[in-house]
């Protein structure tokens, strides 16, 4: 049975203090509620997924669109409680059978094991499946009272008894139901509370109302963590970045400083690839096997063959295709660009729009000028090229295989294969003038200060 | 009442092993001793400054005139204590009333706040305030002996019974009291001990004789850290640098990994920032909100207008101006430059003593070449211009709105608006030439290889 | 008396999921096994070292033979056991008297110290000496049985009584035993035990046996760190940065962030030099005294002189000898060249195979054009000569002392002390044509708009 995602994204997060939805802040590259759709797909057998915006909702909808194009979205022009967003989803589902698995767009780290975990409790025939976690501090978490397996009521902690609140079991707020039966209960849901607000949770008691029978899954409570202050954005962010990081390692990858490497949601990297101190991995990153990403590199949407250096201070961006022992040197940007087997850009180039063959080797300084202040043009170079220091490539042009520029010649026409393109001012040597023009420099320098 | 500040900077510091004198080591990117002037100068009636200097006096001095102008400086030529110390302030604070408050300049963390509390005490009538903290282990520091909000007396570990060793408010050393009776009493302390040094703690048994009241205030005991070693001081530092990045973060910026930003005492940051991992901000630096700075980029003295992305590797030095929306990128240096609204220079670029206009494009490898060997000269940029990569602005030199130079021109005269500069070399193409050059070179390796 | 290592070094590493073989992976820029050499080295009596290789016995003899040309290889080709292991260093010790030690080549935190307190304990009568260590969780380590100094036995933890498991002082592994002992013993063990294999241990039961005395020499738990996995040779490295960080802190270095600052083995700093934030220090750096590196550089094989700055972002490759007070600025690369005294290289240049005489200013955008594709040549620029940006220097080329070249010129031919080198296209401006020009691109682009 297919499983149908309703992930309500409505919040402000007022306590953000930001102009963007709550939602649209990114832990590993990728926005907060992009995590739950991670783990979404992953399941068995996912379903639909509705998306409930609300608070700078058109942004957040245009994000998830970029993510998932399929994703419908649901509007919830005021926010009213859990209950109340999730009834916001029920036309987008109406043609849905199936089940529904209520997630929060603030809350990334819930694992796919679990959620399958309570997809089994669901085909195991409990009617509605909550998602609880054994606190290490409950506070003023809602209380799950089970009995065994079957959960029979939820516990507001301000209407728990002394004995309800010594119970640790608590409620994540995630809950799984069949699709009818999730928004016949919702429906039923009233407001009759000190904050006015619908409450997911009540669906619990209306259901037992109706003889239908609840369960508990248990998740580890980090699973369940919650975010609501740019710090605890960044403490999100770092529980990210040190599971990332113990996963490369667990694969083989060596991370020397793994502290100082920033990992991406998608990042993938091959075994016995090195990664050394100071790297990023923006997002859509592939290192394949036995690569070396130096120091201080910065990588994003790009992929490195097997084999290939790169770095340090080399800067890898959208489009970047490195052949396998490519190397990239230092102060070098590529950019939309295949660069072929064993070619070379050491030092202090840009390469943009660009295709460079086999065993070229590029010169310190070369730039491509793709751009005219309008369009963007594409310089295309072959196999085993030759491109001198400083050469600029005026694109659209293209340098044949076995072909070669000299230092500083503006390539504006092709050059064809085997052939040298030269284009230079002839060096002169005016005899004593640097010692005549420091020495009027020095004059001046000396009236200058006399004044 | 004005707070008199008298500043202790005149200790060797012996234990930092350096050349320099201790006050003069740096958190935040400021001296140790500016950040007791700038908790004093968030006081409400902050008066005078004295600054004690000794060892390494001159330096200390000047590098305390670039801080602070008005700063008086008192010089103590032998270290015989802090009561000495404080002695040698008298002649600086001749002409002033109020009260006088001793603070060190190896105590980096005490608050305003704590300051505050001292003035208030003193207000509400004690003689002497001294500033107390409850230690976690107080070890060998002096203990403070009260009866209520009273100090009794300061007994030092040496001379302490049991039952006073069980205490542990301990002393800070910082005190406060009208200068003149600061004065008198220093003038009345002794060095008969084992040490035969003047202690300052010794004014509150004088006080006490001479009838005046002595009072506590108690401060965090990590507002009292002093700095004795480089380890110390490296970890002065992470303290520092944890609480800057908790404001930050607690004031709506986003920093995606906190412990990779390195930030300065005066480093001012909008609400919606981001700040992207491993970013340096030096002195002086402010962005305002919504802007972006990208990953291992360098900062100081500059200035980011609203929604302006900067980086990665971008290095914005003093004078640096950047207008709303502007666009710094990878392997870019601007300094002393106002770079106009919505302006972009994205790619290997110097920009030294410029102005660059709205909307202007600056391409890859463009050099403002400022420096003659002597002298410095300014290169300026209309708005709407587009500077063709690799172009050298030979400075002093104009272009104006709407031109245009060509890839590769140096430009040593003024580009009128809308009009293109160009200088160029034209290309030829020399057929066969690059496969005839390979194959000599390639023939004389195989030469070489057979020696 | 000579101590001899025998260094094990054939063991697969099968959980570092890696082609190399597990000693060649790295800790502070050296192989893993070249830690231990490190420690011998320290020896006051250092002998002949003898590594044992097995896996990737090929890779790891020849990285050993760069570290130490005189090291003796021996190879075991299958792997049987430790007692194996060091029976197959008999042959290459065969003319060896003295002392032999064996360590592991996957444990490098070994201190010296330790080392010499064995062989003290050899030179006091010991005819066997065990290191041990009292482990905070003894787990499953062999526990030492011993009668004061003595050591009676080694208990393997499966055959040990109640009592015995009791025992926190755990066995090492590490043994020192005079050589021809060594390999008697060694030579009686047997393999009659659940694995088949030929445990070195065993040697002390079989030394008792032939009235020979055994005693343990204890060392920090710490110092026995072995590495078995990824995570473990990240943990590792995290505590030999830490370790190297104190003793540069120790030393009058200032560290702003310490834990961003990467080091190596042999990494040497000078009093009162000041590291930034995010600094990599390759292997083979020496940075003298007073030195400032900014963040963001990259050091390998280099050194820098007394007051010279280096960077941000400045990577010294190896060969880089940057005199004293040089200027090293951003996004520059230096490799295999002398800078003189004083000189200046502060924005975007590389500089490969060349020599820079004192007071010297180069440019930016500096190339050193080293390589024609297949040989590298040498550029040699004089005292207080002046680079123009954007300089092209075509090696082989000189540049004499106090000449100059115009930016932009490609030098191919050597400039004379005191001549100006010039080669430039000459600037024209062509009146209008940039404006007719952005009038013909954006007519262009509405056009393509509509299709």
């Amino acid at each position: 049975m297919s499983t149908h995602l309703i992930l309500l994204a409505a919040g402000e997060g007022s306590r953000m203090l930001s102009d963007r939805a709550k939602v649209l802040h990114e832990i590993g590259g990728a926005p907060l509620f992009a995590h739950a759709l991670g783990a979404v797909a992953e399941l068995e057998a996912p379903g639909e997924r509705v998306l409930v915006v609300g608070h700078d909702g058109d942004n957040v909808a245009k994000a998830a669109a970029e993510i998932d194009p399929d994703i419908r979205i649901a509007r919830q022009t005021e926010q009213l409680g859990t209950a109340h967003a999730v009834a916001a989803a029920a036309d987008a589902l109406a043609d849905a059978d199936g089940d529904a698995l209520v997630l929060y767009g603030d809350t990334p780290f819930i694992r796919a094991e679990t959620l399958e975990a309570m997809a089994e409790a669901r085909a195991g025939g409990a009617d509605i499946v909550v998602l609880g976690f054994d606190a290490a501090d409950p506070g003023r978490y809602g209380r799950l009272i089970t009995d065994g397996d079957r959960l029979e009521r939820i516990v507001e902690w301000k209407d728990a008894s002394e004995g309800e609140r010594a119970i640790t079991l608590c409620n994540s707020g995630v809950v799984m139901a069949g699709t009818g039966t999730l928004f016949d209960l919702v429906a039923a849901v009233g407001n009759d509370n000190a904050a006015g607000e619908y409450y997911l949770t009540d669906i619990v008691a209306l259901g037992r109302e109706r003889g239908l029978t609840a369960q508990v899954v248990i998740c580890d409570e980090a699973e369940t963590l919650g975010i609501n202050t740019r710090a605890e954005l960044a403490a999100a962010e770092a529980i990210f970045q040190t599971r990332a990081r113990a996963e490369l390692l667990a694969n083989g990858v060596t991370l020397v400083a793994p502290e100082t490497v920033h990992l991406s949601l998608d990042t993938h990297i091959g075994r016995d690839a090195v990664i050394e101190p100071n790297v990023v991995f923006g997002p859509g990153v592939t290192v394949e096997s036995g690569a070396r990403i130096r120091a201080f590199s910065h990588l994003e949407g790009c992929h490195v063959g097997a084999g290939a250096i790169v770095g340090p201070y080399a800067r890898l961006r959208p489009g970047a295709e490195l052949s396998n022992g490519v190397r990239i040197g230092n102060f070098v940007e590529v950019k939309n660009a295949e660069i072929g087997e064993g070619a070379k850009v050491n030092h202090l180039t840009y390469i943009g729009d660009a295709s460079i063959g086999d065993g070229t080797n590029i010169g310190a300084g070369t730039i491509t000028c793709n751009y005219d202040g309008v369009f963007k043009h594409r310089t295309e170079i072959g196999r085993n090229a030759f491109i001198g220091s400083n050469t600029m490539l005026v694109a659209p042009v293209s340098v044949g295989d076995g072909a070669m520029t000299a230092t500083g010649t503006i390539v504006t026409k092709d050059v064809p294969a085997g052939d040298m393109a030269l284009g230079r001012a002839p060096q002169v040597n005016k005899a004593g003038l640097a010692t005549r023009f420091f020495e009027k420099l020095r004059a001046a320098k000396a009236a200058k200060s006399k004044e």
